[in-house]
């Protein structure tokens, strides 16, 4: 095995912790993937980009109508071809194909995306979650998408749900659960730019960097 | 308000959470509260001790019954007068009575016993929890009572899952859920020293120690 590392970031919505994950990435200078990720998915299974948009953390229940391949490419205006099926849980297997492989050649932080359930047998991975007091987040959301603090709110539920569905479905573990990382820690209590700083220093003690 | 700073430590059983406590607040110098807070509301109220130890991190279905006051002392071969009923609610009102008025005399470290839920208005609180591998929690169960793999683990389920509802029943937060604590940290990562290490700089940062 390489000397590879991986950090594996589950994150509340409007927690911060994409913007956590992205300057904690380039602080080791490792690769940092989130949405990134997608494109990554698509071009290697030849599917359609907004293919796995759509169905991106989402659980197996919601199953996605419509046939996409090389002779049958997706089709923009959203009139969808009704001949065949292709399962959330395809994707969610060429997804993480895609995040094993970019594991195998680099060092990775990986956003969500189960990607900590994974890669469960890497010997060096850090699983790190990031929660925020609700008021923080609510501002961040109001000010990110000019929303009104009710409409973050629901936002900021609805996402949550749909992440622990999707990671509670895909994982044997629990989204959420403290026991489910190695280090959970509250991006309102030091704000960003401090607990940048401090998962730095816990991966690095951990890994011995 | 004074400069008092409260530390309060959720933890699951066999994590290591007790001792970390203990020498967290050995070194930032401040008053160490597990059992001992048993000692102190059972002097507090004038009940007996045994008696708050068997209501120990309980909630309120399990009633116990039996009266007990000054006038009929507890009776200690466990044949309890059935006059009267009092339950888990008021031991718990007797209990958080002692947390804040502690956390009003000085700066204090709480093990469990919901004290961050007692103490949520304090301004100056750092909320942790300690969770830990299940194999190291088991090893270190089998170490410290010299039982079985089997036993450690049925210990540890049911002692996990006893705290989870007597947390759960009395605040209005989830036990060992990340976004109930400020910080959790997984105490087989870096070792119980180490960690120890990593929360007390946690605390100093969050409270400009």
């Amino acid at each position: 095995m390489n000397k590879n590392f991986i950090i594996n970031i589950g994150r509340q919505l409007g927690s911060g912790g994409r913007e956590i994950g992205e300057k904690l990435a380039a602080r080791l200078g490792i690769g940092f993937y989130d949405k990134e990720l997608i494109k990554l998915a698509s071009e290697e299974s030849g599917l359609c980009c907004e293919f796995f948009e759509r169905a991106d953390e989402r659980a197996s229940q919601s199953i996605i109508g419509g046939l996409f391949s090389m002779r049958f490419p997706f089709v923009s205006d959203g009139a969808v071809p009704a001949t065949n099926c292709l399962s959330n849980d395809a994707l969610f297997k060429v997804q993480s194909d895609v995040i094993r492989k970019l594991a195998h050649q680099h060092s990775c932080l990986f956003v969500g995306r189960c990607a900590d359930y994974i890669l469960r047998d890497h010997p060096r991975c850090v699983n790190v979650f990031i929660s925020c007091s609700r008021e923080e987040r609510i501002r961040r959301l109001c000010r990110i998408h000019a929303i009104s603090e009710q409409a973050a709110e629901e936002m900021m539920d609805k996402a949550d749900r749909k992440r622990a569905e999707y990671y509670n479905y895909y994982s044997y573990k629990k989204w959420g659960a403290a026991e489910t990382y190695h280090l959970c820690i509250d991006s309102s209590v030091l704000g960003i730019d401090a607990t940048v700083d401090f998962v730095e220093e816990f991966v690095r003690r951990r890994l011995g960097l």
